[in-house]
């Protein structure tokens, strides 16, 4: 049974644009997050403060920040990895953080360069000064699926790391497939082995779609009690573990799946629509959301 | 609650080649039911005896079945529009042949120049000939979620057409999201409101990606008690109502979802992949099947 409503997430100015082959003038960065502020999404995952050197693509998250107009009702967090992230993005005005943390050992080494206690020991300052800040924070958990370097991944893990988390003081964990490997019924799995120790109002699920099964692990994870769902605009972003495959699920998709299933998000899926549209023209390809295509090949039609 | 076991129904070689925009050699399309008949595959659907000047993709459809190689287990439909297709079929030896109605007045007017009562008029007596050859019959129904002319499609015109197809005589009916813009909620509406009147083991979906919906709506089927799904090989077949689009459920995406969840499907993916990537070689164009795409991508990265 799905939810009524649920919230979406919208991640494409970070996790899509931070998975482009090429880099995003900030003008175009600004107005990508002002549009999507205007459909009815409560949240724009704005940018990301890491090492510049590290990921190019959003080393002007400070004038991205600077740049954006003001939506009332609307957050926009953005990535820290740590405390220096943290004070730019204090500096910046951020409302809302997110850390990233990884449930395989393997894939924390190769993305944070330490394993998965160093990098709760990296995050615990972080996220305590930034909710003493009066900041809301999320916790990003990766590879809850699969991991690219080490296969499959123990619901011990995933349940270690989400609840060293909680207890660390985040509002919200968003469980990510990150190479979208996982199906309804490993999705469906996981969360039976979690939502024992982890309030199901907390916690968020980010399916990519590498595989194709972005829309239903979504839908899989709502079926056993989830409401927060993160998805990117025209399914922007790459698989960097995969190179040429499809990244995140694209909002698109789900909003498409969720109105047509009677579920309300808010949101308004031809303005979304018109947004990707707009920035498949700036990226100079095809957008991979299907029902762009299928919405934006269908409009082209001569005589229906 | 998916079932442990499913029926894969492979259109690829029919309702994938007939809307490829190029014609496929006759020889390329018995290669390519040959290697589908060998992957565990129960069912493959072969070819279509419409005719010819229609539908000039498959107007090899005797050759082809001629070419064929000997598969014991493994049926092959052909599609016959009417007694003069049913005769090219009967001549052609075929074990199982599959009528094709629609829901929509509209679409019946547009696809089969006649309206529904007409189209059933037209099948009844090719229903009766062929089970008293002893041929198993299929009956498809089209755009049971939406149709491209007038829209939205009652449950009730849905229910007619589907149980007059069970009332000439058909074994097995499959309902065709034709143009994909189904969602998980309006396939299991329209579920809960046909399977009074229908026994649900003789019920199959074909549910087309065009919207990205194609694997949530085929697992909200299965969820309902539906144990067959139509499914084409690397994805193949566009949609000729979105020109640009994508058309079937690949039916690699299906099974890795089963396969992840624990649902069997006796079909060997690996196999299926490396026949759908030889396909994309033959039409010049990659695969729009995700799995495919991102197991192709992985197996070329240099060190992993």
């Amino acid at each position: 049974m799905l939810p009524e409503h649920v919230t979406i997430v919208e991640v494409g100015p970070r996790d899509g644009l931070q998975n482009e082959p090429g880099v995003v003038p900030t003008a175009v960065k600004v107005a990508f997050i002002d549009r999507l502020s205007t459909t009815g999404l409560q949240v724009v995952e704005a940018t990301s403060f890491v090492r510049p050197d590290r990921v190019p693509q959003l080393a002007d998250a400070a004038e991205v920040l600077a740049g954006i107009g003001d939506h009332p009702g609307v957050r926009h967090p953005v990535l820290v990895p740590n405390e220096v992230g943290l004070d730019r993005a204090l500096a910046a005005g951020v409302d809302e953080i997110a850390v990233f943390a990884a449930a395989s050992e393997a894939f924390s080494e190769a993305n944070l360069g330490t394993d998965i206690d160093g990098s709760l020991a990296m995050f615990a300052p972080v996220v305590r000064r930034a909710t003493d800040a009066g900041l809301r924070v999320r916790g990003y958990v990766s590879t809850v699926l699969g991991c690219p370097f080490q296969g499959a991944v123990p619901h011990d893990d995933v349940r270690r790391v989400t609840t060293a988390l909680f207890d660390l003081g985040v509002d919200e964990v968003s469980l990510g497939d990150t190479i979208g490997v996982g199906t309804p019924g490993a999705m469906q799995d996981l969360l039976a082995a979690l939502l024992d120790d982890v309030v199901v109002d907390a916690i968020a699920v980010h399916c990519h779609d590498t595989y194709g099964q972005g829309l239903a692990n979504t839908l899989a994870a709502f079926e056993a009690g989830v409401r927060i769902a993160d998805t990117s605009a025209g399914g922007l972003g790459g698989c960097p573990f995969a190179p040429g495959a499809t990244g995140n699920l694209a909002t698109e998709d789900l909003v498409w799946a969720l109105h047509g299933s009677g579920v309300s998000t808010g949101v308004d899926l031809d303005a979304l629509v018109e947004i990707s549209a707009w920035m498949a023209g700036v990226l100079g390809r095809p957008s991979p959301s299907r029902v762009v295509t299928a919405l934006l090949a269908t409009r082209n039609q001569p005589d229906r």
